[in-house]
């Protein structure tokens, strides 16, 4: 609630200050979420998996982490124009709520046919809603027209080292709980908690590494990542819909960097990994934050006998279209 | 693993005592499961709801308690010989993963048309399954052939009172980390896990009652309570499948002698509380587990601005038959 700026605003790459900084920033806004285990699932698969619950976070997501960071950063000049954003999803809710907590307007650009219950959970945070068409140009052409007419600043979901250094926090509670661990596995959409989790391994003191999961069928960050370049899909039609997205300069360079190996899964692998951790977990997971389990599943050679955490990036599912069928297991 | 006695046989109404050993004496095979909150379903309802998660107990509910309590009280002879019972559900989960704890034989009666994947969970835990028809004279009759042939102990469900002690330990466990609480509210099928709950909230020092939470459609354990006699139901035909059952002589003493307070809930206000707490807790509960909430959102005025521990059941669901649909809101 305070006004004053809570941390500085970051034009590199997070430093571990940074990190520890960020933390430290965000702490009021976020809860240090569980680490959970699931004894049936270890010995399914002959590893030791430690699960961040990211769906247990204030609005069902890790984007909470992010949000808070860059709203902590802004002046008392930008707080009192606000922030703004487009998104139909977790980062619109994370937005709208660091908002809140800060006291500060929130303006959210959607598309018109953004699911009714994520519009209302945006209005409820007390935040304003503009209407987008459907497609990205629309999206963007209504943002600059919100930041034209408000005044706000504008807070990129991932593209932002500040969103890259609140995200980072999960892998740091994660190392701050469990020091071994041999690896982090993180889902790969727009890169933030991808690039974030990498800095968060490579600053740690031992020697843990950071795996980049996505599905086949988006897997352009994996290309992004050989090549250099950004890289786009033809099909996005997964089913792990957070990960659409592509990468942006500044996390397709930390990833570069920083992630020592991506994992490839299938669809249906997803789906057998999500059907897993809601029948043996009890816990309700999005399809995107069952990416890391499928990866563990692809190349089980790789993962067996490993001491490996997880981050379950949020649990924000429509029970209406669930995608467990009697023949998802095959 | 240790092959003798760990807990006496109760014959009468498990004193403080009694629960207190029972506690002891299962605390190798259960979790002590967490207590978790949602500051949205609080704000909603006005209250303050801790809700005891069974849903993340042993093969997934509060049965663990019970039969592990029931095996604790056999002699070494009645050991060798086994246990055996029929359920379809989760007490054979329950009494199969107890006696391989204790590394005795269990013999399971299932009625054919039990889903597939109980069975194999069952035969995972290594019980030796036998099939009878789908109806309760054939499980009984095939049910008393096997306790011929075997010589095994047979573990009724609920109207046992090692079983009523081993059920009790939820509410102790609540009772210990919230003394204060005003209330707890457990599901009412045969009554196991009520009369345990409502001899813990007797016996604690503070002045905790106990309501018994019931589905109109099979409100037997209201009136069994009302009238003295236990009483059935024409139609059985609720989504809490877990509380078709009436009560037994034992249940029935314990509950009229110690329940402050029945509510009976409509099947829409159950699928209503099954998903509030999906959404708002990304936690995975089985209709049954949802009844107590759904008790508080059908008498709020009773309810309102009291600190309510609930236990949540268990959280065995088939997700391919999920009551989630677009006008279940209603």
């Amino acid at each position: 609630m305070s006004s004053k700026k809570e941390m500085r605003k970051l034009t590199s790459i997070p430093s571990p200050e940074d990190l520890r900084l960020a933390h430290q920033a965000i702490q009021k806004y976020i809860h240090n979420t569980p680490i959970l285990r699931s004894q049936s699932i270890d010995d399914m698969l002959g590893v030791e998996i430690h699960f961040k619950c990211e769906n247990f976070q204030k609005i069902g997501a890790f984007k909470m982490r992010g949000a808070s960071c860059a709203i902590a950063s802004l002046t008392d000049e930008e707080r009192s124009a606000g922030v703004a954003t487009h998104s139909s999803g977790n980062h619109a809710q994370a937005v709208a709520l660091a908002a809140r907590f800060n006291q500060i307007n929130a303006h959210i650009v959607m598309p018109r046919d953004a699911p009714q219950i994520k519009r209302k959970a945006v209005a409820g945070y007390g935040a304003h809603i503009y209407d987008s068409e459907p497609n990205i140009e629309s999206r963007h052409s209504r943002t600059q027209e919100v930041l034209t007419e408000t005044g706000a600043t504008f807070v990129h979901p991932f593209d932002n080292y500040n969103i890259i250094a609140g995200q980072a926090t999960a892998a740091l509670e994660m190392l701050s709980d469990l020091p071994n661990l041999d690896m982090i596995l993180a889902p790969v959409g727009g890169g933030g908690l991808m690039s974030g989790t990498s800095l968060a391994c490579h600053y740690h003191e031992q020697d843990t590494i950071s795996v980049g999961c996505e599905p086949k069928m988006v897997d352009d960050a994996y290309r992004s990542y050989q090549s250099g370049q950004i890289e786009s899909n033809e099909n996005i039609n997964t089913i792990a819909d957070g990960l659409r997205t592509n990468l942006g300069p500044k996390t397709l360079e930390i990833i570069r960097k920083h992630v020592a190996k991506f994992v490839l899964v299938d669809e249906h692998t997803i789906i057998d990994a999500m059907r897993l951790i809601w029948e043996r977990m009890k816990i309700i997971v999005e399809p995107s934050g069952a990416v890391p389990l499928a990866a563990v599943m692809t190349e089980p050679d790789f993962f067996r006998g490993k001491s490996i955490g997880i981050i379950i990036s949020g649990g924000n599912v429509d029970l209406e279209k669930l995608p467990f069928s009697l023949n998802s297991s095959q």
